[in-house]
């Protein structure tokens, strides 16, 4: 088993956004220091660490430098170059391990992996170059949905093939870059499973979220999810083998899409898809702060850091977590009277459309 | 009516222990910056703070600098020297406002204003000198408790007055400085209110914690107090009337004897004597983090930016907060692995005998 860390030690993060600042405050609520790693100089996680290094994921002697200086290596993102994470764990453990970077980094790795566990997923074909999506569509129909195999995040990086659209021009306009058309999955409702896996492999999961999004932006998550026993247990199940198959540490994010259908008796049956990945605290999560015994942030350091999980119990009836995306962070002192509100800001200078600036959480008692 | 601060702001803080640590963690929570101001190189909170200056309380120069840094100032102790806060005020506004520095600084100081607003304290009488203190004794009794009227806290400062006691030797035992005696108490139980005062004179208090003492360092806190309903009003009204005294503006810790004496009908009636005020957020409230909607350093933070207050709610049926001291801390790994427990650790280096490593807290629910 690896070497435990103690309180005092510190947590390098690569990256510098929200979830890197939550995680730092985690860290820091459990006696830990944390040094963050982010190219930007003005990341909001920087504010709440005890040290930060400006500098490129590419930087390879800044990257030396950083694993040098600190106990055990996270990020807050999955886009992490495998080169930087090789680098890296040279030097220092990175947890999670590199693998779940590699898996879930690539759309189409992502989904053969799953397929690989036997888990359903939407019905997915490779595309390489348009040829190739015509021989993907032809299989798979439509509407399907083109996505970049990399990079893409809240809606990015997808275009949807319809009906009469020309599959040269709908290739190129992702750049022409390796993709993967994926079938529409007809879905009742999205939800979440966000868990942890400990060095000693140790599973807890949070009660199933369920999600709501606009504009590919997850706006609204309730907890409990609202789903038949069996369908709840299957969820985090799933989250269960995809932790394990991946030797796991740390908390992990895992999306899915919730069909219906009446089974032989004519009952209906709920089934789970899973949507994607996230090898890392996840925003369907932000609940955890104010409605779970342990947040997920601390639940991801005590995971990273070797120590015991903490209780994944939910604190209300029902929790609420609502996303201020843009300029409904003004709304911020009208959302301070409301007694059953907890805010949270993330300290981002300039609310841009889209971009995430805080969110609210109300825990019903 | 004060010019109100936004998020994006940045709050200035006198001290770097683990209240200023965990004031800067509750500032970030609401997408605020924070500067600590600290001597102490190794100061805790310098590790979740956005700036920090290493500085002494005299040093003019970098008080100025801080204070044209920050947009408000408030401070994690009491003891803040009369010229610092003046100095500060000049250039911003310092919160809760010097006058609560004053009183609550000196002893005497504190128990003239506590029995000018007719509030019952231990009996008292001002000593200068050798000769006053016998006046004292002879007026107030044995046993009772010479205390010096500054610099005290965690029983430092202070020696009991016993049958037999040379009064010479026991006034210059202290130091010869000015002093003040108390009588001593027959009190059943150590009780506080943690209660804020906004910038528009809102009054919100917790529920009346019910406090352990070891060595004079606060131990055990339970809450709610086991308190006649009579006696919590009380306590709750008394630290009201402290707070608008003072036009207090944020979390300000009333400390509180109870007392018991059967009235003319036979009945058991409870009293309340306040012991000590502390104008800042206070050891005994820490339970709040995990037990309550509003954190007191959530609360304080509002309270000093002019924000609306939060809620000051119970989560739990009883909330139950202990103070790690010195290597108590070695449990920690211990204490993760209880499911009901939450952990709160400083970030200190060193576990000397009587330090305030952390604390945990359990809420039954």
């Amino acid at each position: 088993m690896p070497q435990d860390i103690a309180p005092g030690a510190t947590i390098g993060i690569l990256g510098g956004g929200q979830l890197g600042r939550m995680l730092a405050m985690a860290a820091a609520r459990l006696g830990l220091k944390t040094h963050i790693y982010a190219p930007d100089a003005r990341s909001p996680a920087f504010e709440v660490a005890a040290a930060h290094t400006i500098a490129a994921y590419e930087d390879e002697a800044a990257l030396a430098a950083f694993a040098k200086s600190v106990d055990v290596i996270t990020y807050e993102f999955e886009n992490v170059p495998a080169r930087t994470a090789a680098i890296l764990a040279e030097i220092c453990p990175v947890r999670p391990n590199p693998r779940a970077l590699e898996t879930s980094q690539d759309r189409l790795d992502e989904k053969q992996f799953l397929s690989g566990l036997g888990i359903p997923t939407a019905p997915f074909a490779q595309v390489d170059d348009a040829g190739a999506l015509a021989r993907a569509v032809a299989q798979i129909g439509r509407p399907s949905i083109l996505k970049t195999r990399r990079l893409g995040y809240d809606g990015k990086g997808q275009t949807i093939v319809r009906e009469g659209s020309d599959l040269a021009v709908t290739f190129r306009s992702l750049g022409g870059v390796p993709a993967i058309l994926e079938g529409v999955v007809p879905f009742v409702k999205e939800v979440s499973v966000v868990a942890a896996r400990g060095l000693d492999g140790a599973f807890a999961a949070y009660d199933v979220c369920e999600n709501q999004h606009e504009h590919h932006i997850l706006s609204l998550t309730r907890v409990p999810a609202l789903l038949s026993q069996d369908a709840a247990a299957a969820a985090i199940e799933t989250a269960r083998r995809v932790a394990e198959a991946l030797d796991y540490e740390g908390v992990i994010g895992v999306e899915m899409f919730v069909t219906e259908a009446t089974d032989g008796t004519g009952a209906l049956r709920q089934s789970i898809i899973v949507n994607e990945l996230a090898p890392r605290v996840h925003n369907s999560g932000h609940w955890t702060q104010d409605g779970a015994v342990t947040s997920q942030f601390e639940q991801h350091i005590r995971a990273i850091c070797g120590w015991p999980l903490g209780s994944t119990q939910r604190c209300g009836e029902t929790v609420e977590m609502r996303n201020l995306i843009g300029d409904e962070v003004n709304a911020w002192r009208e959302i301070l009277r409301d007694p059953s509100a907890h805010l949270q800001l993330y300290g981002k200078m300039e609310a841009r459309p889209g971009r995430k600036m805080g969110h609210v959480t109300k825990v019903m008692r």
